[in-house]
């Protein structure tokens, strides 16, 4: 992974702890055939999250990166701005807690915390009620300058079928990954689709990479919290392994952004935002898409 | 589906309205051969709970039976204990409301929602805090009484193969379904898996069911959500398509529940809870299993 971070005024860095944990552990299952064996599965642990000593949310996290996740949770959820609002983010496994010290509060944390929607999300289905009023704000790149071409997109769909991950080893996570063109910038998984997102988030925060040049990759679908985010975090374009669901469509559409879904190998659907798409296609089989033509 | 109710006191019934809504969208996609050609994706809405006149959670839902999902939810959250607590709920999508009326109000109800948890499920990815605490009060039936034949599994697993449904024409929703042997009682499908399991439990409230002799399918991960959701209404076996997070796991071995998951057409995993599984081993297959013999 190479990475020119943007040339920026000098920023004051939060104090991240490394906290490290198991990323799977090992069962004995009894299969059809009526074995006993061994399998891996992800780990999954609760995070409770304290803001300058006070509770604010319990993450249930495989804790592969949880520094990170806790960071691009607070930035996505909208309760800080700039990274530097942080003084340190300290996270201690036995505990189950991270710990957020911020240089000067965060100011109306009670009020803004307050309205629960439940959204559809595997994952982190808890968006604050003023998540969806910042999004009036959000300022996407135009068609012309934040475009995809099919062959990229393909590339980054290979590299994804290559990536060694979790899922592969104990299945039952989801993953998500920031490209700009067909390279991939970071790549995480999480139990929960949302955390692996706001990982990514809190990478970006850190390193004050921008949004819009990048693509996001994730395996999971494409509902109305994914677009948020990704809106949210300036990438205009999401690639999934999975479907959409109408919220997700219905707002990537009106927020200008190109979704492509079921995404494998060298398939596809670009379920919105066509004006980002340059495509490059594939020559047709015979019978297959007859129906369709 | 035939369902001999359990004969027990006469119960007040709540008054529910039966709102439908378009469970399907069309959409026009491009797809790797550059065409454009509609397509089918689930409908996804939001459904804001207001129980006597006070706003307590927006709920994202495919909409197929909101009134059924509403009275899970408040049954699940352990918000209400009995169904005749409620008076009526009044789904109105024109306003995207569910108004519950209940018979004398909920107690305490600001304290018993003000704590968040995150988590790992698709959808309803709220349980509120006293949820946790409930389920040292959950009793299930013992192994000798609450079991399942490998027989019994594969018929449950072939009637969901040819379950009609939303997401076989449209994708990108969760299904669940419960069972006493092999006979389906209840499916229901939408965009949180956790809405689909809290409809059912909305079902069975609403009919006095119970679910000691029962068995839950689901497309979903087995979260420990979900297993916390399963064990509050009594049902001791879940089936899922998918795969167990490591809490799934662990709370369900603490609870002697049983979980099969990557349960398709006859493959499957028992992940814990054998002594309630009859094995009937199918025929080796040659070199399949030789590693794991």
């Amino acid at each position: 992974m190479s990475l020119a971070l943007p040339s920026a005024a000098p920023r004051t860095l939060p104090w991240l702890t490394e906290a490290r944990a198991t990323l799977t552990r090992e069962i004995t299952i009894v299969d059809e055939f009526g074995v006993r064996r061994p399998i891996a599965i992800p780990a999954e642990r609760p995070l409770t999250v304290y803001v300058d000593k006070r509770e604010l949310v319990t993450l249930m996290t495989l804790g592969a990166m949880p520094e990170l996740l806790v960071l691009g949770y607070l930035r996505n959820q909208r309760l800080i701005e700039q990274v530097d609002e942080i003084e340190s983010i300290t996270v201690d496994w036995d505990v189950a807690a991270a710990a957020v010290k911020t240089r000067s509060g965060i100011s109306d944390i009670e009020s803004r915390t307050a309205r629960r929607v439940v959204t559809t999300g595997c994952g982190q289905g808890t968006v604050f009620g003023e998540l969806m009023g910042h999004l009036g704000g959000v300022q996407l790149p135009n068609a012309q300058n934040a475009r995809i071409r099919q062959g990229t997109l393909v590339g980054m769909l290979e590299l994804m079928r290559q990536q060694n991950s979790i899922h592969r080893k104990a299945g039952s996570v989801h993953g998500c990954a920031l490209f700009r063109g067909a390279e991939m910038l970071m790549f995480v998984e999480d139990v929960g689709r949302h955390n692996a997102i706001d990982t990514i988030a809190g990478w970006m925060a850190l390193h004050g990479v921008t949004g819009e040049d990048k693509t996001f990759y994730t395996t999971g679908r494409l509902t109305s919290e994914m677009v948020m985010k990704s809106a949210q975090m300036g990438v205009p374009i999401i690639v999934s392994r999975n479907g959409v669901t109408a919220m997700g469509h219905e707002l990537a559409t009106q927020l200008g952004m190109t979704l492509f879904g079921r995404a494998s190998n060298r398939h596809f659907l670009c379920y919105t935002g066509f004006e980002r798409f340059d495509s490059e296609p594939e020559p047709q089989r015979a019978a297959v898409h007859v129906v369709s033509a």
